[in-house]
This record gives structure tokens, C-alpha cells and sequence, in this order.
């Protein structure tokens, strides 16, 4: 692949948060050299252009927007829809479009038949983030070694897939896997939703603020996540309830089996679920 | 407290697996001089006594049990029970007697009335162990900064207890709890059991080995523990059956609440529960 020229290219981060300060700070480190970024908030946009995260903040993508090569766009899932709906007169011919949404039908959905054809929308999905939000930006250091996943449509040109092929490598990511947005969101409702709604039920209910102490590790550990941007995921959740609602169906079901086997004393029935599950987990790797 | 003198202290290890091998290792450390073990298999009393992780191995109670001071039980919750029962006129006068089993009620209702009143049984539980089988013994870092849980009963001895007190800090726990075995089987049910079972469940219903290429962290963390010893818990699961069965459902009532506002498309029930519990969470710390 021949080596693509980030230095010249104009990139706009819309919306400064988590995730986004995280992609500024990762495209300062890889080297681009004009870092724009539009937020509403004022105060954010002038703290990130003091320590030169950015080079210039706007509040008004028609300011800016026109003049960009590259938009990720790091927005909650309709946000993200409604900007770019809203700006499709103000993209940049020839520009390319990106999300980092954790859904990808409806963002592939919506935009159909609603994006320029001089524009490249391709969605993507970085794995990456934090359960819990602090004060501050966020360091490129979040997307180390995670995945990454790009659910191109067939109207995404060649050239611009291999850009981002490159940018997400040179961002430090681990692996990047290419699917369509119906994959992506079945998968997501099993290894991501599922997992949150899970460690959420198990802090729900608990009686005890000091049942750590009565604890080897898992319970730490299954439910760090528990802690999380309530907009965000509730939003999410709703977006893929066909998928989410089937899978929360099949687990609950899994959990049943073990409650009858363990109800009835089935030693055999528990200690060969177990073998079995035990020898699946371990096939599947990291 | 008074320094308690280990050093002269006999200290015999009945069964040197996982649990076994990291106890004669912590027990080495600490700086006991005379550290026998007790297994069914000589190839492992050889190797251990090779490797001067113990003193001189045994396979036959009676030989060593009468001149033991302190006896660690490391065996499965039944076959614990079965080897303090059989070897009840085997046990020096006052020694001590303490166990690793992860369920407390069993063990002491089984045992009480049948101890001798000249030695002291002190049921413990070290939360502490390793989701995977592997070669060779384990190491005593297994226990650092882990929680351990003593269940005393209204027979054992002060001195005993202070004894073991003083053993369980040097070991390298992290904290001691002293509770009632039916309460530390009510916290395990929650802490460790269930999330084993949802470990497993989250695994079982997963229809795709490569799943991993799209999670983000928490898939892994949250099935870490499906890997298990599937004759050691599925003995416990029975022996709590009670505590666990209703944890279970308790847990499937709070999936089920969210599956219910999924479905409805209730964006605010949902966000307003996650706000809950992700305080809730916080507050429950490490």
C-alpha cells in the first residue's frame, strides 16, 4: 500500500468528548498537522487549543466544514445522524466522512439516499473506551492494541478504504476486522451489550455496599463495567433491541438450565455443561 | 498480639493441588521447619519433596497425622468432610484443624457433635485460586492481597484463633472477614457463584469461535472465569443450592427488567436504572 499523506490533509473531530479528544490526540501523534474540532462547548474547545490537542475549535460546522478533508465524526447515535444529515450541503467535495457509533445498520440505514455523492461516508466502530468518565482529555493510549471495526458499503472508493485501513493501523489499534453493519450489530449485542446489561443486573442486585470484601476477583471484574454513560448506552440498546432482546433470551435461558440442574442436584448434567463451555471458551482465544 | 512461633510448628498439607502446593509454598516463605503433605499420588509427594516444597510427603493419614500441630485440609468440600471424619482419633491432641473449602455451612454442620473437644476446627475460606489447571505447583502469590474469610465457630480457641489470624497476614492476604457460615455462603452465592454461571452462560450461547474480534475488553474479562474445575463447583452449586438458586433468580428478574424496557423502547427507565446502579456501583468500591 503506498504511504498516504496525513500530514496535508485537513481533519475535523466533531465533538470533544471521550472519544474524541482520544482521536485528536492521536492524530497530533501520527502527525496531521491541522487538527480542527467542533463542540458546543466553548470552554472545551478553548482548553484543547491552550494545550494543543487542536489547532482551532468552532461552534458552527459551516465555519469549518467546507474546508476539511477528513470528519470523524465522535457523536451519540443519532447526534451523530442528525449532524450529518444537517451539514450535507457543507461537506467538502471529495471529503470522506467517519463515526465511531456502536451500532452500524442504523447509521448505514439513515444515510441511504440522504449522502452526496461527493462525499465517502464510512462507518466504523473503534472498540475502545473507558466505563467511567473523568476530568480531561482522553490519551490515544485507550486504543492500543483494541479492534476495529469498519462496515463499508459498496459506494466507499478504494482509496478511501485504504486511508482509513492505515490511519486505524498507524492509531495503534490491534486488529481491524471489515464486515457488513447486520454482523457487526449481532455481534455487538452478544460481546458488548449484552455484557454491560449483565454487570449492570448483578450490581442491581445486590443488598450489600461491602460485598467486595466477600470477593476473589471475578466480581470486580464483571462488573467494572456496570458504571457507564447511561445516554449513550440506553440509546444503543433501544437502537438494536431485535438482536439485544434475542440474545438477553438465549442467555436467560442458559442461566435457567444451570438453575434446574443445580435445583434438581444434577452433578453430571452441571460438571459436563461445564467441560464442554470450558473447552469452547478456551478454542476462542483472546 | 504475641509473635507466634510457626517455626516449630508441624504443619501437615492433605492434598498438594492448586490450593495445597500454594499453602507448603506460602508456608515455606513464612518460615515453618517442618512442612509434610499428605496426597494420593506419590509422583507429586516426590516432586514436591525434590523440589523442597515440602519435608517428606505421606499417603497414609495415620502416619503422620498423630504428631501434626496445625492441619490444612486442601481437598473438595466432600472429600474434606470425609477425610476429617475418618481421621477423627488420628488428630494430635490440640492441634489445629483448618480448611480451604468455598462453602461454610456444610462443613461445620457436618462436622459438629463429631469433632473431638481436643482439637480446634477453624473453617476458612481464602478467595484466591487461578480459573485454569496448569503443570507444576503453584506459587504463594496467588494469595497476595486476596480476601480471606473465617467462619469461627463458638468452640475454637482464642489462642487458636489469633494463631490464624497471624498466619492468614503473613501469608499475604489482603484482608481478613470473620462472618457466620451462613453468611459467607449467602455473599458467595452473589460474589463468586454466580458470576461463574453467568461466565458460562455468556459462553455457552456464543454460536461463534472468532466472537473475540469483536468485543472490546469485557467479553474477555467477563468469561474469564468460564474455564473452571467443573467437579469442584459443581459440588458446590448443589451444596448452596438454596442461597444460589435464589440469587439466580433474582438476577434474571433484573436481565428480564431491562429486556422488558428494551423492548418497550423505554429510553428513560433504562437510563434512570443505569444511573442508579453505576452510583451504586462506585460506592461499593474495591
Amino acid at each position: 500500500m503506498e504511504e498516504i499523506d496525513f500530514k496535508n490533509k485537513k481533519v475535523l473531530i466533531v465533538g470533544l468528548g471521550l472519544m474524541g479528544s482520544a482521536y485528536a490526540a492521536s492524530f497530533r501523534n501520527i502527525g496531521f498537522e491541522t487538527i480542527y474540532a467542533l463542540d458546543r462547548n466553548n470552554e472545551v474547545l478553548k482548553k484543547a487549543e491552550s494545550e494543543k490537542l487542536i489547532d482551532k475549535g468552532y461552534q458552527n460546522a459551516s465555519d469549518i466544514l467546507p474546508s476539511c478533508d477528513l470528519v470523524v465524526v465522535c457523536l451519540y447515535l443519532h447526534d451523530a445522524l442528525d449532524f450529518i444529515k444537517k451539514n450535507m450541503n457543507n461537506f467538502k467535495s471529495n471529503s470522506v466522512i467517519t463515526d465511531i457509533v456502536g451500532l452500524k445498520r442504523k447509521m448505514v440505514e439513515n444515510l441511504d439516499g440522504i449522502l452526496r455523492d461527493d462525499v465517502d461516508f464510512i462507518p466504523g466502530h473503534p472498540m475502545a473506551g473507558r466505563e467511567k468518565n473523568k476530568e480531561g482529555f482522553t490519551s490515544a493510549k485507550i486504543f492500543e492494541g483494541k479492534n476495529y471495526i469498519l462496515t463499508p458499503t459498496d459506494k466507499n472508493k478504494p482509496e478511501n478504504l485504504d486511508m482509513m485501513r492505515s490511519l486505524i493501523s498507524k492509531m495503534g489499534f490491534g486488529r481491524l476486522i471489515e464486515t457488513d453493519p447486520d454482523t457487526h450489530d449481532e455481534k455487538i449485542a452478544f460481546t458488548s451489550q449484552l455484557c454491560h446489561i449483565i454487570a449492570a443486573s448483578m450490581v442491581d442486585i445486590s443488598e450489600d455496599s461491602k460485598v467486595t470484601q466477600f470477593e476473589g476477583g471475578s466480581f470486580q471484574d464483571m462488573t467494572r463495567i456496570a458504571m457507564i454513560n447511561s445516554d449513550m448506552w440506553a440509546e444503543l440498546f433501544i437502537a438494536n433491541k431485535d438482536k439485544l432482546v434475542d440474545t438477553l433470551d438465549e442467555f436467560t435461558e442458559s442461566i435457567s438450565y444451570f438453575r434446574k440442574c443445580i435445583e434438581d442436584e444434577n452433578f453430571d448434567h452441571i460438571k459436563s455443561r461445564f467441560d464442554f463451555i470450558g473447552k469452547k471458551r478456551e478454542e476462542m482465544g483472546k
